[in-house]
């Protein structure tokens, strides 16, 4: 057994062969989805708590699915209406929620290290869904395992993510698996939306599209966070799509074999042309939704392993 | 097998004998529900989707119930609430769900058509739960079983639906049912409530209230859309209610045993008195709730046996 | 068999035998929710609908999941964004929901007696979860449970309940249940928060908090309703919690193993100091949680062992 973690708190932690292993069963978990396959329980008898203090209704979507296909109970909190908004702090909720005796834990939170803080307080498995800036280890597991269908393989391969790096959590998670994995990764925006000290990372920054474009095997755009375009970050819309929207010109300037990724939702005409979205040749956007749903199966399936490995608890 | 549909969008495609298939189907699990029978779990394994664009909790409810009562997977989509406000297009977000692979789609929609459209760019089997103007096919079905199994036969049976016709996609897909099983449909109402051409469909229409009544087995009223108020078709609750409200005087002009309806939720004192609705010797209302679970329960039944002869699709 | 009840509808109703069956049931079920134990599916095909008419994520949560773990098919009413808003009346409601045939109905809402009377209308166990000012069982016997397992014994304790006494229902439920199984009740709390007539059920009432928490064993803090406070009822937050907010010293009167509880949520600095709600070694309340759901899960399986014995009942 070679994945060892309690939590899927990020990208950070996992050790290469524990995304490999991650990717492996959710490849398998994937094809039986496709057969409409009628999956094994190994979830039956676990209680999931989906908890997103922000609205993401395509991952809890995703998330949902992934437990019942598995037989876990699944019990959605809608955090926004909830005792958070009588003043409650963050590690009551916590607390209380843990009383409950949940096995896994789904959380979405706007403030970047809320999740991993809420995982020293409990006893149950915790999986970041994404918090604030800071990581989305289930986006970039999916991203993984689309680009190795894909592409046959995930190393050696060059990788452009382009639009607004500096407030993606969703960007930051794939800058780690994929140097991991010893890719090589160029990110591309205007300089107000690229993180400061990105160099640390090991990655090559491009301003021009264009030039940072040229022969990569995988395009993986951004969506833009419109509210940025208030705080002077960016100029338009219009401006925008004209220089960072993937259109077929800068598309030309990749491998002809290069596919095209996007984490949904879109903002068609703004960061990407719809033509190039809808391309069955080069677009892998709904195959990203649907290796959404198998790697968080496979990720709560082996948290599960190990939460029943453990002795059992008694709380206190 | 004589159901051959692969979705339920409306009416208008079913033929006879389908209807009859259904109605027979849902009578069994309507039976079953009455004695609180634990049913076959025929539906373990797929996962249905309610997708909700429009509020309507008794339908849902009614849906979800069905579903979760066969053994499948429900998940409700709250999508006021989802990326649609992110200015995804109904596109985007059908092939979004279309790439979880779920199996059953429960659709409700705004806008006449988007349902049909939706069906176009999804490999799994969508059911209408009411679309604009145009179907609403599963209510047309659940006031079918109704008036069989309070009539004892679904033909050459006199019918009257009453009020606003012209906005109610109840009341067209009723017509379209009960044309098609062979009764005389009546239609009742001001003339600003009435569609244009309603003619072709071979129905008699009438301005008077006990005119129109006279001598029917049934008597179908409509929901009265406040908003239709200032709008100018109808002058108050009052006036309304004086002409076209349901009350015992004008009861009496229908045959002495003719049965009550209407789909809810009632406004009392606007277009039915509360004691007709109350009136358990004339009152089918709950009964049409009830049947509203057994018809939705056999459709997906029907409809997931054919999705389950079909050969297993690979998605692109 | 010495549960007899039909429903849960407040304590008052319950035999001290039929408390102590609920609870022995719970304290069985809560060791199996520690040990992670798959229960018997003893719900499965059961319809379990949870109707809250006001928000309370946390009970909700608790029905949700302690319905599912015994396998029921569990479905939440939005009750604020329903047909009610649609002008549908409370029995309308009632009577729609009855149609479906659920089996256990879990009701909150806002008006003392609203669960009564809807209980009066349907052919289901129903639950209150919290009606008004009136009752709210469940939390009494999950803090009788807490109480029992911290104190070896639930009679001949001395027990002060403190704060908005006039207002709450959780204080009502309590002090019926305390009083039947033979205990002290003090309540504790300003005149303005004290209902008129409470002597009448064997309590004492005090207005000094060190006075009335002198040698009790356990110490009931009650959530501070902070819409009270423009009423008069109370001068502020800060003055509040001079006086009537659990502190170390306050606490000091009470004996020195006494517990303390708060069915939450908290207001922390306003009716309880953070470090007492904190403090392992008297703080019960996550326990109090954790007996929530086992409470729950014992009286829907005691409620559906009823049920089932009735003769099968067939729907006018």
């Amino acid at each position: 057994m070679t994945f060892r973690q309690q939590h899927l708190l990020g990208i950070e932690p996992l050790h290469p062969t524990e995304i490999t292993t991650i990717l492996d069963l959710a490849d398998s978990y994937a094809e039986q989805n496709r057969r409409r396959v009628q999956h094994k329980n190994v979830l039956a008898g676990l209680t999931q708590i989906n908890m997103f203090f922000e609205n993401s209704t395509r991952t809890q979507a995703s998330f949902e699915l992934a437990g019942k296909r598995l037989g876990a109970d699944v019990m959605n909190m809608g955090m926004q209406a909830s005792s958070i908004k009588k003043g409650e702090t963050l590690i009551d909720t916590a607390l209380t929620l843990n009383a409950m005796h949940p096995d896994l834990l789904v959380v979405r939170h706007p403030h970047s290290g809320a999740v991993d803080l809420l995982a020293q307080k409990v006893n149950c498995a915790v999986l970041n869904a994404g918090d604030g800036k800071h990581e989305h280890p289930t986006q970039a597991l999916l991203d993984a395992l689309t680009i190795r269908r894909a592409k046959g393989r995930l190393h050696r391969l060059s990788i452009a993510i382009c639009g607004d790096i500096a407030h993606s959590r969703v960007a930051r998670s794939n800058i780690m698996l994929l140097g991991k994995m010893e890719n090589r990764v160029r990110l591309i925006g205007p300089p107000t939306l690229m993180p400061s000290g990105i160099g640390e990372f090991g990655v090559e920054v491009f301003e021009d599209m264009r030039e940072g474009l040229r022969d990569v095997d995988v395009v993986m755009m951004l969506r833009l966070q419109k509210e940025r375009m208030d705080g002077g970050f960016i100029p338009s819309e219009r401006e925008y799509f004209h220089r960072y929207g993937l259109d077929a010109e800068k598309l030309g300037y990749a491998k002809s074999d290069a596919i095209v990724m996007h984490p949904g939702p879109m903002n068609r005409g703004v960061e990407i042309d719809g033509n190039i979205a809808d391309d069955i040749n080069r677009s892998v956007i709904q195959e990203q939704v649907e290796m959404g749903v198998a790697v968080r199966m496979a990720a709560m399936d082996l948290l599960a392993q190990n939460l029943r490995a453990k002795p059992k608890e008694v709380m206190v």
